[in-house]
């Protein structure tokens, strides 16, 4: 490892660990509210669990990405009360995906979530953890309202939130009702509706979200600058989703951390979509007999498929990488750095860390 | 039936009616809006099926309850546009407690809702319920910008239904850790555990949101008002559920419209905890080893001890019902007719609507 990478990680770790040493902070402010509630101990320890197990422990991406764009927006380094407004944003966006993370695990009937148990799955929680997603949800309004009544743009990032919300919510219906684990139908897949899927359930809260908060911070008001921010960010988010569904059947286990499942589960995702796009009708035959059936012959009949002409998966990727590559780096190109007070670095920055990654 | 009773009815009716055919114009607009982006034939149908199963159907008190509020606090009748206002709020607190019921009949595991199979228990629904509560929930927040962007006081209609979520989500979760159905331990129950869970997981939605709603359309700003208005509305709420968890027992199902079964499903009662305050140990014995159980011999057993001395819970009611009576009276005499804008009559009608109710 040479110097400057060992030291680009060492940042890497300084600054996650900054952004982590917040979150006590905000967990505190929470407890101390419902404490003041009168709320019993037994209720102040159960919202305590419910906050540590599901919201930090994450690769925390997402919220790391508020803090990194206020900062690259801001052009210098931020000061410490700069500092607790961004990365207070970054974790209430860990703190939506933390709620949705939390009912998703439930619905989609999934055994472990970044190692552990599903919150769901651990003893005395079972379905008590709906209640306790809905209180994750509830935490961000509460340190909104804390930490940003007093600013003009507050009513801004309640929109935001809610809004954003609303779409994963849709996104997360669309992929309930076509692609449900129990019934394979493959007639209801189309790359269209991965799309779909992919932009509202993903997309919004993941990419969108965090730039559009730290522009709220550093004070763009701009409705432009929004729009021009979601033409990039939304292909980014549908790129980097893309890459998740390829690297679940083709990235290698020891990169990715899990063993994929999407073709065991059902999953509308891009490999299959892509496969049906481009299937002769003996393939296809092949992928209704076989696509989501819970056997491992059937996954590996699936997936020896994918790499087969015309369907070839891999060749298709190869060139859906690099076309999506160069239409954001178009797209980018396009951003002024006068006026608006957008910036490309806040772009570049995304894409940089996802193109051709392997995990 | 006397003529005035019966015209009293026939208002109701209408009154109900005219709130009633609000509800289509806003599923509309929700509609409307996923349509507008992009959203599968299937994913509009299932959300019309969410909000037609969940929202409507049931006795609209608390939705009426902010017409109702407007029309008393604004003195005259309502012109259309003001009425469609102000039910579109009511209806933003019935969305508000159908996303809490569609998720408490998952968490309690129940059959039925309003003569109905319950929204989980529908044909292809299970655990997607969790999404379609989550969807009922944006609605509000969807409905709220559509029609109240403009208003000075939409930040606070914001916040008046994010901090009331809250707070009912507080409540569920101390119900939920006290009450479990399938784990009976009375140690656990209190009066004031009971007073806890009944003030945030009822009163606040039912009965202080409603007239907060209205007394902020109507453009009561002094923040006493709102004191006041609580300090009424909280035992006011209190009292309701005091009632109904006494009907449960001691009302007649044919008033009721159902049998209840709070003794059964080892509920954290009024009933129970005012006789676990005034049971001798003989009796708190009984009730350790009959409540909460599921069979009909344990049930009769607790509920003829409910009647015994010293427990004796109808007599017990009779005098917590008088005082209460009394203390709101009193509360609602120091309403101020001038000034912060405030009337009795919106707290006189609540109570008039409660006091010595059989069902």
């Amino acid at each position: 490892m040479t110097a400057p990478t060992k030291k680009a990680s060492v940042d890497k770790a300084a600054r996650r660990k900054r952004f982590e040493d917040v979150f006590p902070v905000i967990a505190e402010e929470l407890l101390g509210y419902i404490r003041g509630e009168g709320m019993p101990q037994d209720a102040v320890e159960w919202y305590e669990k419910n906050l540590y197990a599901n919201t930090p422990g994450g690769k925390l991406n997402r919220g790391l990405s508020v803090v990194d764009s206020v900062e690259i927006l801001k052009g210098s380094e931020l000061g410490d009360e700069e500092y607790l407004k961004a990365a207070i944003l970054g974790w209430c966006v860990e703190l939506l995906q933390a709620y949705f993370l939390v009912a998703d695990d439930i619905m989609d009937q999934s055994v472990t979530r970044r190692g552990q148990p599903c919150w769901y799955r651990q003893p005395g929680v079972g379905n008590i953890a709906i209640n306790d997603a809905f209180m994750l949800e509830a935490a961000i309004y509460h340190l909104l309202k804390k930490h940003f009544r007093q600013q003009t743009y507050y009513v801004d990032l309640l929109e935001l939130f809610l809004e954003t919300t609303f779409q994963t919510e849709l996104g997360q219906l669309i992929d309930l009702i076509t692609a449900p684990e129990d019934s394979v139908d493959l007639n209801k897949f189309s790359l269209e509706k991965h799309h779909l899927i992919v932009v509202y359930k993903t997309a919004f809260y993941s990419f969108y979200l965090p730039v559009a908060l730290a522009m709220r911070v550093v004070g763009i008001t701009d409705k432009a600058a929004y729009d021009l921010a979601l033409s990039i960010l939304i292909p980014l988010g549908e790129y980097f989703q893309v890459q998740d569904d390829y690297l679940d059947c083709y990235g290698k286990p020891e990169h990715i951390g899990k063993i994929g499942t999407d073709i065991l589960d059902n999953k509308c995702s891009w490999n299959i979509n892509t496969a049906l796009r481009y299937a002769t009708p003996a393939q296809r035959q092949i992928l209704d007999d076989n696509y989501g059936r819970k056997n491992p012959e059937s996954e590996a009949r699936v997936k020896a498929l994918f790499s087969e002409a015309p369907i070839s998966i891999p060749e298709r990727y190869e060139a859906y990488e690099a076309e999506v590559y160069s239409k954001l780096q178009g797209l980018i190109g396009k951003v002024e750095e006068q006026g608006a007070g957008l910036k490309r670095e806040v772009f570049e920055s995304f894409l940089g860390k996802i193109y051709k990654r392997s995990k």
